[in-house]
């Protein structure tokens, strides 16, 4: 017979490109301790599993043990809940499927469940955040890549197999830009970092007009540079973000004409520049949405901040797996 | 008390543009008795209702009466099951905001649902068709205008307020082809039927190539006609037939990387253009379609036919209202 004890905590990993966070997370939702590695030091899986439950295993250590840990849930770029695995990422280093909850499973002895990072957000703001009492709403999170993870019927969407919500990965632009995940026209490769930049140093290749985003080393611009541009008037920079927002704005007019979503919670680097982007994603959005549900659907920031933000994500997921047990 | 008797029938309501299908049908699916009659004779919604109300009468006391009838389910364009309201159609002749179910449940005395017709398909479908046994899967209806019904965890979704998958308004072609519902580039102005005529007729416009589609009478021309010319050889009518499919398979594969179902039922008047349609449609969503997902969603015809399939999907969501009762 299995032992008596009450598992009142989980663990929560949040994966991304540049860190992971592992936390100690309790049922409300409060980090009792946390700390992270860096992912890019990690190229081989194998590696980075080592290094996952060594660290995992020292936090348990340091917080009391084991005993008091009922699950892990994972937040980690092309997860998938249904199977388990890792999927054939175009961003992270790990190619093809990896069973990483069973990898994960096997040597830690908990139940461990993951999703990406989209869904365990949508998770987190369902629970702890801007969705709090919602039953239908999206997450979409913008920053290296765009992601969307989003509610129906009060229950987070998976789809048949485990990847509904690859809104970035959907032709906003026919025969457009060429996207890592091998197609064309995707609107990620427009509206997440790398898309902006591109923008960016598109407009300033097309034309002579003066801009401060000229005195900017090429190498080193970012979307924060570019808002700092904004910031002190600079025309061809507000320009950036008016097409970036416009653009955004009619495929999430688009996604909301499918989804039909109460909130549309917009987080993530990207949805730090602000009224720069958010005033003509709002215009646009307004304009292109089905007339039906002009008005109704709301444009929300996200309530819950940064990392921890995510490994909460990770941590509501945890509690949704089913205990582990050698008695099955 | 109520009195105990075995209500073992529903009354099903089909609303199209042209004509209005009532139908008694049992718990099997079985269509024991059904009547029509034109939509078009009614622009008057009062008129509609009172038309509609006797012939519901009429039907029931010409098959036993009114005794072993549950409930009713009805099907109509711009039809919202949160509201029991038709909103806004720009297809129909009722304009405004009209509380269609109630003002049937108070002539009727009985409880009424309705939905519109690409949500009622799906019902149908999930119950007795094509989508018997699955969870996550979509209904697309093409003909008049292009509709879209879709379930998510085994449930029809109906988004926050009831208008989820309103794909036909969803834009294609940035500052596109006006639409009757006020936005541009909607996808049913180019692949509903009269999104088709208007390609065909560009196309004989923009060039003098011969076609056997210069010998129809543009006033009478139709998506059947062209099919005609294609069965023909007629090069530019296959073309037309190749435009449409390639953008349909687009749009079908962003709904399909955002919704992620197990398959995509195409239905309604211009499924039937058959393989003229669906070879370039297949071609196009199977290389717009996000890797992780290529060949796992399934493009499927209705198993069910016509006006029947029509008035199944209005008596499954019948089955699915409580019964109504004076004593509430």
């Amino acid at each position: 017979m299995a032992e008596a004890v009450i598992k009142s905590r989980v663990i929560g990993i949040d994966v991304s490109f540049e860190t992971t966070t592992i936390a100690i997370v309790d049922i409300r939702g409060r980090v009792i301790d946390k700390t992270d590695f860096p992912t890019t030091d990690y190229p081989n899986i194998n590696g980075f599993v080592n290094k996952l439950c060594e660290t995992t295993i020292q936090l348990s250590e340091n917080n009391g043990g084991y005993l008091s840990i009922r699950s892990v849930g994972m937040s980690v770029p092309s997860g998938n809940y249904l199977t388990g695995c890792i999927e054939n990422s175009p961003n992270m280093p790990w190619k093809g499927v990896i069973p990483l909850a069973a990898m994960l499973r096997d040597r830690l002895g908990l139940a461990v469940a993951i999703t990406n990072d989209s869904k365990a957000i949508a998770m987190g703001e369902f629970t702890f955040g801007s969705a709090h009492g919602m039953r239908d709403f999206a997450v979409i999170t913008i920053g290296h890549g765009l992601g969307c993870g989003y509610y129906s019927h009060g229950k987070l969407c998976n789809g048949a197999s485990g990847f509904c919500g690859e809104l970035g990965h959907t032709c906003v632009i026919p025969n457009g830009r060429k996207c890592e995940c091998g197609l064309e026209g995707c609107l990620e490769t427009y509206v997440a970092e790398k898309g902006i930049l591109r923008t960016a140093k598109e407009m300033m290749a097309e034309s002579d007009e003066p801009s401060l985003m000229r005195d900017i080393d090429p190498t080193v611009i970012t979307p924060k540079l570019i808002v700092g541009c904004c910031e002190k008037g600079d025309k061809m920079a507000i320009e950036v973000f008016k097409k970036t927002g416009t653009l955004l704005g009619v495929a999430l007019a688009n996604f909301a004409s499918i989804v039909d979503p109460e909130a549309i919670i917009i987080t993530g680097g990207i949805a730090k520049a602000g009224h720069w982007l958010f005033d003509p994603l709002w215009e646009s959005f307004d304009s292109h949405i089905f007339h039906n549900i002009r008005g109704k659907v709301k444009l929300l920031e996200s309530t819950l901040n940064g990392r921890e933000r995510d490994v909460l994500g990770a941590s509501v997921l945890a509690w949704n797996v089913k205990e582990y047990s050698l008695f099955k």
